[in-house]
């Protein structure tokens, strides 16, 4: 769940409850434990493309049926890696009909490059190279 | 090495080629390789917390004897992680005298910052949630 007013609460990803500070201060053991476990359900090949076929998608959402054949993958296989997203709350999952559909929750992605995004020294990005975005 | 005018080159880390486009288009499969193997190399609690104690540490930069005390780990284990830290790019390591100095490359982090930045549907940041950063 995200960290909304309304529902900010203990235990969830850190991603969600955010922020932690990478590059202010030292991280907690729990607090680089939390961060650990979202960047470890992002850092597998299968769960980035599935993220971007995702977020590409019409609507921004997708079933499994929409991406077996692309990934050339079992649909367990990718039930499975589709669940990890879940858990660590970078996807929804809409049940319809037969078929579940996900959609990316950009929340957890915000979180994780404002995380990222604080440089230490405080220099303009035009000065940390040229990194092409 | 970070992509510079001067360094920009292949096999390197996804993160320092910059840029894959996460949220705007499905990610090939070795460009989802790349950025699994960066991400693989943060997603682990102690590295993380090597991550933001150097970025904390008085210049930026530490060395294992300033890393073995405050997490309570042996010199030889720190180092390893250290050295995964090296080769995804994210630290530099500068050897002088009898100690190896690791200070924070920005470069990487901002890549990845970027990477995750970019939300689907364009939407202002005001609109994606209450993220305190």
């Amino acid at each position: 769940m995200i960290a909304t007013a309304a529902s900010a609460g203990a235990g969830l990803p850190l991603a969600d409850q955010c922020c932690a500070p990478l590059l202010r201060e030292p991280l907690s053991a729990a607090q680089a434990a939390d961060l650990a476990r979202t960047l470890k359900a992002l850092a597998d090949p299968t769960r980035l493309r599935l993220v971007s076929m995702v977020a590409a998608h019409d609507g921004g959402e997708a079933c499994v049926c929409d991406l077996t054949e692309p990934l050339g993958l079992t649909q367990p296989t990718i039930s499975h890696h589709l669940k990890v997203l879940v858990d660590a709350g970078i996807f929804s999952r809409d049940k319809r009909g037969v078929w579940a559909y996900y959609a990316l929750r950009p929340q957890a992605l915000q979180a994780l490059a404002a995380i990222f995004a604080e440089a230490p020294g405080g220099r303009p990005a035009s000065q940390r190279g040229s990194l092409r975005i």
